[in-house]
């Protein structure tokens, strides 16, 4: 299935889409794609249901309660920046306010010389994962989608050590088109991830290169905190990103972001002056 | 005003404290003590309501939407850790499933040998901040109350750098008993903090020694991204951390911690094994 939600801005209804890609309204069958329907989604028949027409998509996910982060996960992306390949997840976290839809803009902050882009895959939980055993962590995982972790360079980096700053302006989480079940991933290291910037090509992996993968992550997230169904953890990001380019570059107000992974859809982000 | 949440786990009603001290029942009023009641609480008289009775009290706010924390906040604590006084507040964020109650066992994550204690003020938000002008942070304040940012010092930082880790655990955020109103708090830089180990003083400070005061933090955070009512700012602890003991001092299971600052009253929370 590919669940996603559509409708106005704070206003989503949950949706899925159909065996021709079309969106159907899933609000006769669970009030939101959030927490309470993904640990018990009830058995559907998407093109049963209403068409919603040419409508809005938000954000794939909604009342996600945490947005948890691996960082510096592509050993090459952490060659780009400078750092040590960490010898266990980095962890931290992106404020939830930052959610946005997969075609909103994304807005520079007041002040902002290095917003950067960041192509991510999403895991998003399904029921609860506390002290998860090695082996488990796959089975609290409801989908998967694309999270872009937009992040301000000197906000995180030059402002005193820990990253909050620069990871959680509001549309600096971009989650979407789609929630994919497992089923549809198949495997989730095996997928293109990409990102373009006014069509030039400037991530391009394999979600292959990851150091720690998706079932390990929550496995390991889940000792240090307790994962409920809609938390969204976001798996870090291939090489590519503005701050590793020599000479660098960052995002500047009037160009068009587009970024996709197999089989989860693409997003396509402008972005704007505050 | 002294707002409160009382009953089970999870289920907790929201309350006033009387003339008496005793616990009123506000459930007729409002639904909790929240984000939408603090956003819109009507007026109230407490001693017209039904008395709670013997009651057990949770954490003094729910639906918590994030929990933002300033580090290195008073000079001395700073001093204490061996970090430099920052020139701006360093921010990160707890995980809000961490939250619990004023008198909830603190329990310790599997393996933990250096779990810590920091008694903080911690600013509840009433209203929406987003590059909230200067001199204006303080509208924005609902409430006070206590923080313990418990805190497990390895997962900290001895993996990796970012603080999430060692902050997020189940119960390594005890927050009230009470959220206090400004009216009844008045000087917020003005009040006495401690925290106690087995009847040992182990941190006793005054908020006078805080280098950004609430207001401004209000303002600094609003920066970076979007407060919502109901979300949470927790501003720092003063020295006497265990950590800064020489040599260093961790909880045990079975120890008990009591913490209280002026005006806002105390936590007792006892030290239990995962």
């Amino acid at each position: 299935m590919k669940f996603v939600r559509w409708g106005e801005v704070g206003a989503e209804k949950p949706g899925v889409l159909d065996a021709n890609g079309a969106v159907r309204d899933l609000s006769g069958v669970v009030t939101d794609i959030d927490g309470g329907s993904l640990a018990a989604m009830p058995e559907i028949t998407p093109d049963a249901l209403p068409l919603a027409g040419d409508v809005r998509l938000g954000p794939c996910v909604g009342n996600v309660g945490k947005l948890v982060c691996v960082g510096l996960n592509y050993a090459d992306h952490a060659a780009e920046g400078g750092w040590e390949v960490p010898s266990e997840p980095v962890l931290f976290m992106k404020a939830t306010t930052a959610i946005s839809g997969p075609y909103d803009p994304v807005i520079l902050p007041p002040g902002s010389k290095k917003t950067d882009w960041e192509v991510e895959l999403g895991l998003v939980i399904g029921s609860r994962a506390k002290n998860v055993g090695a082996g488990a962590g796959a089975a609290h995982i409801a989908g998967y989608c694309i999270v872009n972790d937009v992040s301000e360079r000197a906000f995180q980096q030059e402002m005193g050590g820990q990253w909050t700053k620069g990871k959680s302006y509001d549309t600096f989480a971009p989650i979407g088109p789609w929630l994919v079940t497992p089923d549809e991933v198949e495997d989730p290291q095996a997928l293109g991830i990409w990102l373009e910037v006014d069509g030039k090509r400037m991530q391009d992996g394999n979600t292959n290169t990851m150091i720690f993968g998706p079932a390990f992550i929550v496995e390991y997230v889940s000792r240090f905190m307790t994962l409920e169904p809609g938390d969204l953890i976001t798996t870090g990001t291939p090489p590519g990103v503005g701050m590793g380019k020599s000479p660098q570059v960052f995002l500047r107000a009037g160009q068009e972001m587009r970024l996709g992974i197999d089989r989860l859809g693409e997003q396509r982000l402008s972005v704007r002056a505050p």
